[in-house]
């Protein structure tokens, strides 16, 4: 019996040609998986591309309110931003996509499972790890890794035998996307010095464009989670893409970076991630308004260890778990609403308020309710330079 | 002989009142000493009312590049944000202006200093630590701490003693500035729920209001320390205000921020920066195309450290010498140039370059030109992922 | 009806005399409480005692147990030492005796609580900030620290107003001790260049006593904890002392230290801890065997944190609950046995196996059995030294 | 003209078969390079035996001061020990054999270097990593793990090519030694569970036969380098062996551990290192008599970091030149003495003395001559504990 081989498959020119190319160089029959994390793209299309192609099954998953609660969640209580600025759009989609592969791998006997991924991105390193890690008996293959063709050949190998290939010029830029935003690479982009052009937007506005009026949007957060919207409970799918679709007609979330790989090599990389800045802004709001600061000071280091490991494809490891636990605990007091104004280029907060609230007023303030111990003052900044000072005696004794 | 003691003079109520009180109640001769670290103001006035408050001498000292290049420059190098937010506007100030509190009390051969803080903020820490460093055997007096009149007692006893206090309402914010930027806080803003009004901010417009046609700057860097603007050499003073103000019509530049005080609390604070934000995003934007990733990582770890101590009172500590020659050490690396877009509400990177520019086109590019080793890839794949597949095993035969 | 004060008692001259004290001069009814934390020591003698100085209750709490589960189970899970060094005694049985004083004074209606903790060491730090934490309404005092009496003074207040003080002369050294080891300062130990005299070692024998034989332990751990001894199930106090006792007769366990304290000075403090090295040597080398790399390392370093955070008095905090959460997750995996040699002066780890173990054989060995991919090494250590090799090109080309 | 090899040659079996399969197999000129870094051994012999098997040339490089000044000094600045135990020594040696092997290159025209290390080993790394950075130019041979012969294959090679190879049984252990410790590892040692044979020790005794009296060593630093024994200047090298003679023969630095290795698996090492933890040990403790707490607190993570870069390779790397420049700055202040104490199987800080001493003992002591002021306590215990006492109220209104 021919062995099976369960391929992501995105209705590309890459996964398209391999659906054939597993069949003619590895013998195997191919069953492709695609995911829907929230892209754009008819599904339906993509199965039946995927089926013409030459595969015995394509199996279509809606994942999005999966990705959302058991990605974006997490990935949001740790305000996930790798070097700082990136949401983590595609790292994230990469464990969900190979968590399905490795299941419908189970399903259909499949002793293989292979990926459409380069040798010099992220994404094999995120496909190979989390299959390692959640199914190590299964043989990964990459064959656009392997087999080494260019976009040329690839076509010419397609053409010839008869697939579905995209036909027209090939695309400028890379493109992958999903709920948490979208990532744009390759082509004219490689250049550092050279600025994006204006077409590879597409959830962003110019600020240039934006508006005329702020528009004030009030998020509800319950442990650490947004639940509402100005007031309204909403789901959370629902209420990341109302969010994208404000902050990005403000020309909010554009992000043009330096980015250093998995794989050792610095590249440049643009995003579009309007909707996941904006809550990840609001959610590090609230939280300086109810973590406790010597939390703050430990989890904002935490936070940039945890966005690596998730950018490096360590999803499933003991660290993130370790890390979860870490983050679902404060994420317990992190609840109450944050305003945030939206206005050409930016998303501010300009207000928060929490039952949680560790901003005392009584304490805070230089107004006559001041209930602060101003005499006690004095004895904590006498030992709190105290080392200092004996320090600088001890130099003076040293070098007098 | 009356002994003397060198007060931090600014002009205002408080230290107005001071100078008469530490007369009256300690019984020591005034020197008072004002620092121009680059805010408004007439220096000249500031020192006629110091004389006529009955100081026995005014001294106002041009300290704008001192400023720039000892406290903003070390700042910068370790983009210096206090909870990834504030650019320590009045913390890099302190350390400075008690620098010169202790030269003129060397000089008046004074044991006394004295600041005007209060005993709940965070400056009273700064000048107290500084001095207990920089001259451990001077006594430092609070007087605002100390005496505890409410406001009106003290215009009461500037009045009677026929003091030139300001006259008019109160100023319904407290307002601190330098070069690196601008505090509000105070009044309306402890409401943590309330926006802050129109009227607050001087350096920045709203970004309805920004020009209609976007501005680009150039800036240059050698060894971590902006140069050049649009290819000309200019001094740091100059660079900053050129590109505060070219940020602020933007309306880029504006914190709203719960901060965690020194002292214990958390504060609401709001800060108006805009050329110190486009600067530090400029200068870490460098930094991503010139340093290796291991020292990005480590280093922006250590940037939260650095901005907490400065935060803290603790310039003028071992810590910040041992740090800032790391930060020294990998500045060596930043050279090049950043471009900034300035749009409403932003400042955004479109293009960067370096004669040290880590990014190597030939490994990244997907082009033809593609050196990179993509067989590399399956080696380091695998070996990267085998903790993990071991770990998966393991787990895999404890639960089976 | 007169207000009443729950005292931390002790039976020493200080906690003696305050009971007086606190009746003279605050006019309370004081209600001592004694907590047995596996010190040595007759506590019926010191509730007798604190009875005849004048106490209106006195409670002996026994608390071994809960010391045990909930004090030293979570900081073994952490391999608390602070400084790397010191197994935190007495900074972790000060929250768990604050919590009984809370108790106390709920169930004698009092308003009110004092420790015995002078000015200037750690203990009332953890007193006062535990009771802040766990019981904020409360009024901490501090009669030893507010009396100002020498121990001459106290002395003399105590033998007029007939308490039973002990008589003789001074202890040459300040003790505490619990299950977990013993703390010895002051007197002639204040002096860091002196060697700490024989006469100070109650718990370890000098390396030159040891037994001529070795002695092995087997530690069997479940979850972190340690549950047996040599294939015996044990309960943790138990299990403690008997390790105690043989690292102890080897001459292991003495700590010589310059500890910098929460109060901003260094002092040179002595620890006797041979149960409590050897159990966290014994943890320590499970998990390196148990745990993931990657968890590993953050773990290390938070574990330093973790260790300053009780030593400095915040264990009802935010923050240990947050980095338990962390600890507790690892501690899933930590399940084995190890082997302990008690040599003289050493507690070495000669053995070590788990069914959770990560070390492979099959990969590991340089054996025929050897399953590890050699050929993926060079694909490895090319990539993970190409960053540098880019360094070094770009190096070369700017300054040739 | 046939090409060259610059061959990293210590002696061995596989080194020498190397010698022999380089010519073969790749039809280079192969130049043996031997490097002296402490190792005991004939070099003079080692030096013929390469010729003998077929070098055209062979160098032995005495490096002992080198290795001791360039690595050892950082090394021991940083008290590096990869997973706290480990002092790095082949770590250390392998950048400084990797330099002279690239000079040599550079001296012979060669454009190839090689190694005798396997694939599953760190050396690899160790060595192709830090030729990529100081000669990126030059290509990196690795003999034994390309050619994938077993050790009787290989010695049936050798002995067919008349090469002059050990003969007798294999040697049961895998040993790599220098002037900082030796290694030991493979054969029985691979079971982790089975206590290391007396057989494999050569520089510690058993502590059972440790001497029957104390030994006092006092170590002078300057800059945190040790430069006197017992008040006599002394060299490095000579002062490692001379700690080292007297802690190994009280049986005090042997490692037994579990390890990380850089290729993703865990390994059981044995190391012999008592000149080297004695070393460590005097030192971190004098820079704990001589370091600001701040400064030590986040030295010791740094630590744990650069033991890490320095474990896998990255020796030549601008993190290790930041992290020196780190570690450089805080070393200038650690002058001093340390007493130790050796005892049966442990070397015991027992005094330390500094006239850069942080220690000050009229704050300390609590004698009479106490000058430190403990009504600061008061205020300063106040506000430590406020952050913990605003958020008890707060979680109170919460859950009342």
């Amino acid at each position: 019996m021919t062995e099976k081989v369960v391929l992501a498959y995105s209705g590309g020119l890459d996964t398209t040609v391999a659906v054939r190319w597993l069949k003619d160089n590895k013998g195997l029959d191919v069953v492709a998986v695609g995911v829907d994390v929230g892209q754009a793209g008819d599904l339906e299309a993509i199965r039946e591309r995927a089926m013409k192609s030459g595969a015995i099954d394509a199996v279509m998953v809606d994942a999005v309110d999966e990705f959302a609660s058991d990605f974006v969640v997490p990935s949001l209580h740790a305000n996930a931003l790798y070097q700082q600025k990136y949401p983590l759009v595609s790292a994230l989609s990469r464990p969900l996509i190979s968590k399905h592969l490795a299941e419908a791998a189970a399903q259909h006997g499949a002793a293989y499972v292979a990926h459409g991924c380069t040798g010099k991105g992220n994404d094999q390193v995120r496909f190979e790890v989390s299959l390692a890690a959640i199914a190590p008996e299964l043989t990964v293959l990459a064959p656009i890794r392997e087999w080494g063709m260019t976009r040329e050949d690839a076509i010419s190998y397609g053409m010839e035998a008869g697939l579905p290939i995209p036909v027209g010029p090939a695309a400028p830029y890379s493109i992958d996307e999903n709920l948490w935003g979208r990532t744009i690479e390759c082509g004219i982009l490689e250049d550092p010095m050279v600025e994006p052009p204006a077409d590879i937007w597409e959830r962003t506005a110019d600020p240039f464009d934006a508006p005329d009026e702020p528009v004030y949007l009030e998020i509800g957060f319950e442990r650490g989670v947004p639940v509402s919207l100005d007031g309204e409970a909403i789901g959370l799918p629902a209420l990341i893409r109302a969010v994208e679709k404000v902050a990005g007609a403000f020309g909010y979330g554009r992000v043009d970076m330096i980015e250093d790989r998995v794989v050792g090599i610095k590249s440049r990389e643009i995003y579009e991630v309007p909707g996941a800045l904006a809550l990840i802004t609001a959610h590090a709001d609230l939280e300086e308004l109810t973590l406790d600061r010597e939390v703050l000071r430990l989890k904002r280091v935490l936070e940039q260890r945890y966005a690596q490991l998730i950018y490096e494809g360590l999803w499933y490891s003991p660290l993130r778990e370790a890390m979860d636990a870490f983050m679902t605990e404060t994420a317990k007091h992190v609840i109450g609403t944050v305003r945030l104004r939206f206005e050409p280029g930016n998303a501010r907060v300009v207000g928060r308020e929490s039952s949680g609230s560790l901003y005392d007023y009584s304490v805070a303030t230089y107004d006559k309710e001041d209930s602060f111990d101003h005499s006690a003052a004095e004895g904590f900044v006498k030992l709190w330079g105290l080392p200092l000072k004996i320090w600088a005696r001890t130099k003076q004794k040293l070098n007098p």
